[in-house]
């Protein structure tokens, strides 16, 4: 029998070159919405609606929604919730219903707009989510947000993270070389996400917005059990 | 003084999200328009005409040029020189002028069509390239060909390994991840390239065409001191 595929897509722009075939798509930004996701999931949130345009979470606002909106690292002005993990740490927003829009995050699950299904990934929700994607017999996309298109390193260590899990289960193979250098990347990165990281862009950005305490929590794996997936256009927690 | 900027991009798909303010653009497609280029030039080639199409080759075919035209890593019916770089190690083609189409390295060529001075750069002519580049006070992008578009390995590894020296010259800096994640790629394949390609796609479609010993010398560092560059459209070597 064929093992089903597991490969690693770096951008939301280069999904056309991959999306054939894949029954599952993981979206994965880690820094920070899609840990920002399962923050808000572990905390109780109990739906969220992802939406590309500050016009759209506009529109949501004055709707009376609770709004989160990030651009560039910063809450967008007028919007009382943004894109640091700790904003979602309370029982506030419990059982309530949560707008998200940030930088790249959100580009990668509308990215995937049209796949079967569509579940969100990150480092903090890492072992749950290998465990659930194995028990699948399932051809699997792990897509990256990367940063305005261009690759970023934290997301494609953290896909390699979740390929080398489901390869070394002996029920996935890979045969791109996107899924091979993610895995190496991984390999080089798994002792010390950080160290690793200081050189990559987007922890330099955060960095000069003091988030290092934002940056640590969301390289930490297995923080939660959640496994956030679209369902209707939403995101809600599948376990 | 703020350094001049050395920056991989892994495909020749993305070049437009990185081509600003790129002086040099270097066209890498180890396995293998790159290394044949290279060969070609270190065994007396006076020029060669890159072209992207088959029916471009065709025409140059049919007014008596010698054309070289592999897809899918074999020569194309009706062409007599293919791909491999032994192909080229004779005095057969001793100051001719030689025609090249390939799947993918000379995508990359000409996808950096308006750029300011294009050179040609691969493992073979690793270390004269760098000392070169070093000279030159210039900002610099080094482009994989990739495969269809899509991320590979050797190629990633080899702009890794430029980029590498270039920053360790302290004369140059990176800022995209894409740079970051390939020089750590570099550090992980350079004590044996061979082996840290094994599982790659590439060299695993050029293996089932018995092609091991065409990939073993593709990876050999620094076998010419020939820097080719494009010059009215065509390729000549600079030294």
């Amino acid at each position: 029998m064929v093992k089903p595929k597991v490969e690693v897509c770096f951008t939301p722009n280069l999904y056309p070159l991959y999306n054939d075939d894949f029954d599952v798509v993981v979206a994965i930004d880690v820094l920070r919405a899609t840990s920002v996701i399962c923050t808000a999931f572990h905390h109780g949130v109990d739906k969220i609606i992802p939406v590309s345009s500050l016009e759209e979470a506009t529109t949501y606002l004055k709707k009376g929604y609770q709004v989160a909106a990030e651009r560039k690292g910063k809450i967008v002005d007028g919007f009382n919730l943004g894109n640091s993990p700790f904003s979602y740490m309370n029982n506030n927003l419990k059982g309530q219903t949560l707008v998200l829009t940030t930088t790249n995050g959100t580009k990668a699950i509308h990215a995937a707009k049209d796949c079967k299904q569509l579940l969100i990934g990150s480092f903090l929700n890492l072992q749950i989510l290998c465990d659930y994607l194995i028990e699948q017999n399932k051809n699997i996309l792990l897509l990256g947000s990367g940063w305005q298109n261009k690759f970023c390193l934290e997301d494609s260590i953290c896909a390699g993270a979740i390929c080398d899990e489901l390869i070394n289960s002996n029920k996935f193979q890979s045969v791109n070389d996107s899924s091979v250098g993610a895995r190496y990347l991984y390999q080089s990165a798994k002792s010390n996400y950080f160290g690793f990281l200081k050189a990559s862009s987007h922890r330099k950005r955060l960095k000069n917005l003091n988030l290092n305490k934002d940056i640590k929590y969301c390289l930490t794996p297995n923080q939660t059990d959640v496994i956030p997936y679209r369902v209707n256009g939403s995101l809600k927690n599948l376990i």
